[in-house]
């Protein structure tokens, strides 16, 4: 997989796309990220990205042809399976999006920042519009590294245990269930005694109880 | 404000928390942000943060005892007015969290790893616990990132135009209108008409019009 990322704030990507997991998923050529410093795609002495918005209003927007320049630039290059852009406004991220999202080869991510961008560069080449929450960040860096993380993660291979993933929370829609480690008795508070028991039939239908309470009390939204 | 927060991994947050409008809000004392290294609560001369977990299954626990050393020690020094996990499987975050937590005063954030934390350290001293969304990622760091950015922003001094979060998605419970900036006319894309009218009163009813209609479209749930 390929993932080319456009930002105005390379250098914010930096640590989270450069540490642990995504960095052992680069080493093994599981995945090619490239990010774009969009300020080298912009014109004149001020290398200008954004400007005021017309109609008045508080807060900057990216400018269209920067942008434009950069992510036509990309496409010659090579066909991208999906352009997306990360804005509070998009389609609300998912596992679901991130299992079909991580069976793709060519990724483009472009980040939001200030009031957003031109609403012209969307309807340009916007394929996939996306929000990690109902929540306002100061840029769509943050949320990059995030999908990129969620993406990534569920590649064949990148995780030590490839059987890790697939026992996460969401994937067959329920919450994990508790989980406990060394030592037996801290303070205290003790490990559930099932856990100890090794009859693994038992530990299997107390952790899917376990799951299935956990979402009835704090994610009802779930089982529905 | 001030932030603990409590990784495996301090050095993938160092990045987000340092460039862009963190810093600036660090530079202006608006936040004193710590990141505190797990690994240095741990015994033992392999420092061992994490274990497998009873009752056997793939993926590494995070054990109570470091966690249990370190939340100890910084709630001895002040008082927290949350202890926050960041988790798939807690409460989602959504702007009026964001909103609230950023009138608070001390804020501790513990990012889980691998399987997450031993659940009795959730038991011992966790009092709200998060999920930046639905959706699995390599360990909580980047929703601590996300929480932090959510939440700074917001105070006040971080952004040079304090207008300017008022009218992001999510605060009213629409979504934001499109935006536009020069030029008028780029590759056949014009801006609308109304936007260069001069008429104020025009461009804002056309833009709660296009918040509305842009909500009932993506996310006819927000207007319920």
């Amino acid at each position: 997989m390929r993932i080319d990322i456009i930002s105005v704030l390379p250098d914010l990507l930096k640590s989270p796309l450069q540490e642990s997991i995504m960095k052992r998923a680069q080493d093994k050529n599981k995945v090619e990220i490239y990010v774009h410093n969009l300020r080298e795609f912009a014109k004149g002495k001020h290398k200008q990205v954004d400007d005021t918005q017309y109609g008045g209003g508080a807060g900057m927007v990216m400018m269209i042809e920067p942008i434009d320049l950069c992510i036509s630039q990309l496409k010659q290059e090579r066909r991208y399976d999906e352009i997306i852009y990360m804005t509070p406004d998009g389609d609300t991220l998912n596992q679901k999006t991130c299992n079909s999202l991580s069976l793709k080869k060519n990724l483009m991510i472009l980040c939001g920042h200030y009031k957003g961008v031109d609403q012209r560069v969307r309807d340009l080449h916007i394929t996939k519009e996306i929000s990690i929450g109902d929540y306002v960040l100061s840029g769509g860096e943050l949320g990059a590294c995030v999908l990129v993380d969620a993406i990534v993660r569920l590649l064949p291979g990148v995780l030590n245990d490839e059987t890790s993933a697939l026992y996460d929370s969401f994937q067959d829609n329920l919450l994990a269930p508790p989980v406990y480690t060394r030592p037996e008795e801290y303070k205290n508070l003790k490990v559930p005694e099932v856990l100890l028991s090794g009859n693994f039939a038992k530990i299997e239908d107390w952790r899917h109880e376990m799951s299935l309470q956990h979402t009835q009390k704090r994610r009802p939204d779930l089982l529905e």
